[in-house]
């Protein structure tokens, strides 16, 4: 166990010595062990955007078995997928890859402005599968944000007491923010601190825009003069409001884009302190050859190889 | 155990010795035995519809011992039904046909757009019973959906950990969805995927119609060319869409209707990669004798007989 | 145990022989002992109507001790009340008549056009109490079904766990049935199929009309001319939809009226194959001694005295 | 024990030992210990009404101590009062008088037609308090009836389990009756016959006017001639419609009024065959000497003292 | 332990030797210690108002060890926060200041006139923590008071079975409370009170203002003459409605403000037999240095030093 990921550790230090293994497990595994920085691949667009709109545009995605070997051969430090997808493959890929087993999920097929996913899968399960961590979504600003901080208050203890880690997805959205506002500057500061405060130990946040959405915190920011121009000062203050960067907070790349966008969005997320990238769409929807490079690359930038 | 049970069982890797077990029990059962597909006579009208709109038709149906008898004498795979009728039968025929205790139900004498079944059974009672699995149904696009899901997910938690399969009925419907949309072609995919996403052994669906309903699901269909014109390649797509052919997926025939058209669907899905049918008022309204041949020249079909 | 009875328990082979047991101890008590048939005494009009409504007319009927003293001079099969009634009872009547406790229970003191009783007793009061069955109302055709359904399933399996007998008052009403639709055939047949789905022993139904409420219904009772015209048919009918008779159902008696009413619709239940009638206000609206000449008048014509 | 005692408790047979002694420490305490009368002092106005309105016109019965010592001093046969005041002097004044936890309150700081007291204390914490019994209320009448009623059940299945006595005040209210029609006769026997029937031990309810309001029950009041007319018959139609008399019920004081008019109804209560009263705000709202006196001039009527 | 804080832990005698000594370790820590007065730090800030508003204007205080490190430094008897908080240096700083876990909490995303906060930690998380007590938010007023006050009962039982303290913040908010009401005099009493009767030991309520809200309680406060000109008799009203005095009630500071007033503010709290004092912004959001000094010129006007 190097210096870095001793001081990651040092942060957690009142969780047991389970949930600290687990988290070591993540951070010494694939290309970025010993880095202190993650890329994680996450798959769980089947439920929520339906299989043709995830899986068509790279036909042998539709095999479960393909993302744990994409995740493997990529070097990721974790796979995350709701229940079924890692059900299909967690006993054949045993001990390949730490496991993330996503709680809770949404689908499109129903409509609300205030989104309440359904609790899929249970710590049970993830230990039965031999899971790293759970992960679960909180939409805060959703009117059902109460049900949702209770679920994640159960599902975190009852985790924390079976040794896993648990990882936050936080995504603001509900009736009462804009749609510019589900990515702006306070309010994606403001979703990091929930989910710290919920007691994730890593936090998944989208990265955020020069927008400020509420008017309370807009006069705080103004006064205080926080910098927050560039995308690497605004991942640093989402840094700075997870517990002054004493929780890990990774980001999304969000969907498929330009490569070139992605790569800076990865070198910010670098220079403003952040701790990685949650890549999902962008990689699993290009051929697996292509996709391996890819991620390669972000890792590579993570780890401060020359470009 | 033959090469092709042993290769199904493999999907299911994650499951324990009872729960594949108990797939075996169902997949080496009757006329269909060893060939990897499944004919399972399910028995739940007179809870959704009523009595006499089910059993009118052939009035020696009323009685429960009817239709464990029919499910014997054609060599079906299993036998699917709601608690009461299980329980008044279950104690005579032990160990003559694999049941599946429905868990959920929902009758016609009270208006929902948005469907909410009850629930109606339990695993501790599939257990009483002697069952091989159990059934649940899912309305993905009710409001009500959450609830579903996670109903789901503790019954089949609960049902996995005593050893039980899992089969779920996947059936679109909800006030977002338009009356074509709850056979749409993306929507029966989607479906298939979320059975499977919650952990589903066993995924019922209907036939899909070659209609598109989301727009956004529209749009990747006809760029990605996703072939869906013939009934044969829409089951393949469905089977694509369920873990890439990983999960069993069965189809329903529907109301009752001309014999002709209901082998059509079987040779497509036959031909689709489809894993059987599930056939319950086209076999149980008719004389007992018509119904054991219509079902064995449907078993024949899926077995590969020269027609 | 004569032949009769055992034919009886034959239905309900799935059974632990200690509910088993308490079906024979129903079957076996009182004047109609051995015959199969069953005339239960009733009383929870004190809950559902007010006290003056149900109990002024007879002013000794506000004592609960009344009632048990009534079914048992009278040789009723069993008495049905709510917990306060039976409790204010059972320890002075143990083992002199088989009794019924009522699960839940519904007020008219605000409005409810999708009617949801109150659960007001349980599974361990009714072992404390040392009865032989419980009781249990739903209202198909609420809005509120699906919770109703849902506390039957588990108040059934503990029930059945513990060795009683389930009986489900069946009684449709809700905002989507027309009045009369409440006691159409149609509606009634579908109600006595619900309960039995759901696992009743004993089902009690109102009789039914010759009115047919639902569409798809209708059409099916006039292609397949299921006879209806007469009372006797109508419960035939009923009997037939309880899984073609191979589970009780008797039949209520309602609102007092006239004897000679209350006497041919008893011969119509014998002659329809029902299994007998419960019967309250008609019976403890008059002085002790009418009625215990009333319940078995009533009480000889289903064990086929000569009138 | 004297018989009078011993026939009280007859009543209450199928009860535990447990209970049937904290029913008699009831009667057996204080002033009125073994004529078979209770006076309880009740202080619930603190949560209900507010300290202010509760307390400010006696301002010593702002210390919880206070209300204590008042019920041992007066010599009243039980104190009654929600978790808070139990606390804070139970320890001290253990065994010094018998307690009765109040297990829900309501306050006014909301609007509610229909209102929904919170569950405020439990079972377990009776025990720790040393208490004789639980006090629950409900209101018939609300739409919220329903939750009321199966909290009560759980409370009261639980309470007699642990020996505890179940005492209930039933207060009719809520959007379907009118002002006059929460102490209309019929409406007040009513709610004294569902307290009855939900297995309450003692029954607590306001004294009823001479109007009635519902239709269907003032038809049979007018038939039947049920006497109503003073108030001593209206208190012996409450006691009948509590299982004619088998039930303890008490009578309510309510807001403070002249004291001619509490004796008054004290001597109605009693010629009518009711058990007593409970008397709060009339009592601890006066100076302490003024009140012993004041609650033992209603003690003395009870006992028959000559006036 | 000295007579002050034996006369305090007197009013707790229904209290297990557990709780009374973690009222005792607060009470015995800091520079107030033994003078039955109080300073906390809360920190929940963060989560209730996110993070640049709550650290921005003191940006060390990002990191919750700042605020550990300040509540030890300035000698408060406790610091408070949320479960996120409290994990990231419970480790750490164990064993030098006692904790109260905050067990809910509330954002500014959603709209909400009538608040319910979520549960985001448990007795159970507290325990691991090394907690002295647990901390719970009510809002008497809201619509949703039924639901917070029966979580707070449920929290408060466990956590006296498992030797905690129960601190309970009770802040009057509403639809039906106008924004003046929610300090108004008659209201803050009420809130004290509410608290106190759901077993609360320590009370926190804003410091009231003149204002009367409910006009049933003016009527009494105009009628009675209650003293509530000066906010030291607002104060000892207060005290007085907390059982007489006979449970601790602490004030908050509120948001930022001049330091006189807050000086001024703990003359009145402390004149008025206030226990002292809950400051947060008013302390972290300044220099660390400055934060001490402040808090401890607050400590020495408790403490009685010459000013």
């Amino acid at each position: 166990m190097n210096a870095r990921i001793r001081e990651i550790l040092s942060w957690y230090g009142s969780d047991s010595a389970g949930t600290r293994a687990n988290l070591a497990r993540m951070l010494a595994h694939g290309r970025l062990a010993g880095t202190g920085k993650l890329v994680i691949l996450p798959v769980d667009q089947g439920f929520e955007h339906g299989p043709a709109r995830s899986f068509a545009p790279n036909p042998p995605s539709y095999n479960p078995h393909y993302h744990f070997q994409l995740a493997i051969d990529a070097g990721c430090n974790a796979y995350a997928a709701p229940l079924g997808f890692l059900e299909a493959g967690a006993h054949q890929f045993a001990g390949e890859i730490p496991l993330i087993l996503k709680l809770n999920n949404h689908d499109v097929l129903h409509e609300d402005k205030d989104p309440l996913p359904a609790v899929t899968g249970s710590v049970r399960e993830a230990l039965r599968l031999g899971c790293a961590a759970v992960g679960y979504t909180i939409y805060p600003g959703s009117l059902h944000c109460v049900r949702m901080y209770e679920q994640l208050r159960a599902i975190a203890e009852e985790a924390k007491a079976a040794g896993l880690a648990v990882v936050v997805w936080s995504y603001p959205r509900g009736s009462a923010l804009s749609k510019e506002g589900e990515t702006a500057m306070d309010v994606i500061a403001y979703a990091a601190q929930i989910a710290a405060q919920l007691g994730a130990h890593i936090i998944k946040v989208k990265l955020p825009s020069v927008h400020l959405e509420l008017a309370a915190a807009k006069k705080v920011y103004e006064a205080e003069q926080i910098p927050i121009t560039t995308l690497a000062e605004r991942v640093k203050h989402v840094v700075q409001s997870s517990f002054d960067g004493r929780r890990i907070v990774i980001f999304s790349g969000g969907a498929k884009s330009d490569d070139k966008n992605v790569f800076d969005e990865a070198r910010a997320i670098r220079d403003g302190g952040g701790f990685g990238s949650i890549i999902g769409r962008n990689s699993f929807q290009r051929p697996k050859a292509e996709a391996v490079t890819f991620l390669q690359t972000i890792m590579g930038i993570y780890a401060g190889d020359r470009p």
